[in-house]
């Protein structure tokens, strides 16, 4: 299916792009970042407060889901939107990232991957089929290809091999069925080699997704080498599809996807490090809350941010939670932390728009 | 200071009272139950939640708060209605029921405990001048006075002893400077005495508090035990002020204090219940939600509750969340819980009103 995307407007200045995603649960206004609620809520946030807070769309995990509770019993509890009381747009991995970086005992077999649960050494299997059978039962909005994400580092030969593989699981993906309002994206592998990342792009733009992701990054690599992995694969990724940038970033690498022709981000980020106790401020700096500087700093974690956490609350009190574990103190970092991602991408939305992307730039860390 | 208590109407066929108190952080409809904020937060739950839920007033620990983050600081921050954006009624306990739970290396001295903190073993000295000025600056509505909180069991000789410093030190209690804004609530002691009850019941009445709490109730007697050491005291208070049962309790054992004549009740039971996986249902009962039993029921935890969480989500995903520890499932029944003890106190309040506080309490087990 083609026509899910809209470009409404294109930065003169760089590769940046403004657009729209339709999805069957609705609109998403692009750049996008995507908030990632792992096993059916994002970490210590309500689906309310993500509402509130701007969320257009949210990520879900399939090899987490499909561990616990299952993806039947979702399933039958009418698909993920309702089970998780979301009624907008959600995304879903293929669970290939997580058999690969969390499960034990894989063995590698042509058509998926054979391993233990990391939770209980349950054994599984999981490849195309069955993921596009998982995120069936899902309902997700956006159904993410099973790939094989490359690790970092990987020698050419690894790559390429890893690339082959990709596009073979790919094009079994493609092939599944899938609900008729479910779009379906590929991903581009490729590791750090441009030649593969153009390999591999043409492989599976070929197999005509939806939209498309650039995978195996945010795996390890120098901040340099995810740049010029994207630069390698987007001039070869269709111009009215959506592009995703898989599991970035921090603020300046999302502002540097964008720059380069990214549509969309998700990333543990926000929610993970407000478990940490730190903040995002700013600028893109981030600031530790726990630390004992904010012990008698009355002041809202952020002044310029306008989320309930900052417009009730003194550092002083979250820091305050966060040393005795009240979980208040995470969930007001979170929603935090959340609200200044939201705000980010809003202003870059902005600033394509106002043809002043590039001076944004200019604010960020 | 009198006049903080109107009583608005009396039960004809038990002593159940209803009535308002007036605060300076506004009026509380009684008979209340008040939701436990131990350390400056009730747990996993935000202000704005509780507001929604309806508490009229929430609990703060002296003892808690003394420790970490210290009464100055909340102090420096304005007092603790301003540090927790909590802008209705608190009441602060006086300490001394943790110092005896909690605390390590008691030494009783005639003008307080000398003890070590329970987190790192510093050594304080609490007693009713250092709780009457932690209270203040907390800057509370209601202050309870520093008394000796009787174990359970204790022989008659140890109870008549514990009332005796008990008197001492809410005599010293009485004389302390508190706010001008602050209430200040005495206790009755005196074990499973009746005599000793009555004879602590005249003692701090004497005192002229503005408020009268039973304490030493909730320690671990047999359920009669509690009824009977509220029947023992209650006749001894005054009509005119509130009555506060400490640390009670279950819904039967609310209903059952409210048909004694008393007005106010806190425990940790709905937060601390909610954090084990466990619901309270319509009627008093508890639910399991983390059992198998609600793998696969996707209907709310109670068809007839209309709080935040009952109305979205089921509790099949509240299972799932609880089970792979997700805090928005602490977070959903937590604010469940509190919503059915805040519903039963408004069914409470409504049979008293319509003079069928009788037949009310055979729909509680």
């Amino acid at each position: 299916m083609a026509g899910c995307f809209e470009l409404l407007r294109r930065d003169a200045s760089s590769r940046a792009r403004r657009g729209v995603l339709h999805t069957a649960h609705g609109d998403v206004q692009t750049p996008v970042f995507m908030p990632v609620g792992t096993r059916g809520s994002v970490k210590a946030v309500s689906p309310r407060e993500l509402d509130e807070l701007g969320a257009q769309i949210i990520l879900g995990n399939t090899y987490h889901l499909f561990l616990r509770p299952g993806s039947e019993l979702i399933a039958e509890a009418g698909g993920l939107h309702r089970f998780a009381a979301w009624n907008k747009p959600i995304l879903t991995d293929s669970g290939g990232f997580q058999v690969f970086s969390l499960a034990n005992l894989r063995k590698l077999e042509p058509d998926g991957v054979r391993f233990a649960s990391h939770i209980d050494g349950t054994r599984f299997f999981l490849g195309p089929r069955e993921s596009m059978k998982i995120q069936r039962d899902l309902g997700s909005d956006i159904v993410m290809a099973f790939d094989e994400c490359t690790p970092y580092p990987a020698t050419m030969e690894q790559a390429a091999k890893s690339v082959a593989l990709t596009t073979r699981w790919e094009t079994m993906s493609r092939e599944q069925p899938l609900g008729s309002h479910q779009l379906r994206f590929g991903i581009v592998q490729g590791s750090v080699y441009p030649e593969l990342r153009e390999r591999s792009a043409r492989a599976i733009t070929a197999l005509d997704f939806d939209g498309y992701a650039i995978g195996g990054v945010s795996v390890g690599e120098p901040e340099p080498e995810q740049f010029k992995a994207v630069e390698a694969a987007e001039p070869f990724l269709p111009e009215d599809r959506p592009r995703y940038l898989m599991g970035v970033g921090t603020p300046r690498q999302i502002y540097e996807g964008v720059k380069r022709g990214i549509d969309m981000f998700d990333c543990v980020m926000p929610t993970r490090l407000a478990r940490h106790g730190t903040a995002f401020v700013t600028g893109g700096a981030t600031l530790a809350v726990k630390g004992a500087k904010c012990r008698e700093d009355f002041g809202p974690i952020d002044e310029k941010c306008s989320c309930y956490a900052c417009r009730n609350f003194s550092r002083a009190y979250i820091r305050h939670l966060l040393n005795v574990n009240e979980i208040l103190g995470v969930r007001l970092l979170s929603i935090h932390n959340i609200a200044y991602f939201m705000n980010l991408m809003k202003e870059i939305r902005q600033a394509i728009a106002d043809g002043t992307f590039l001076q944004y730039g200019s604010t960020l860390i």
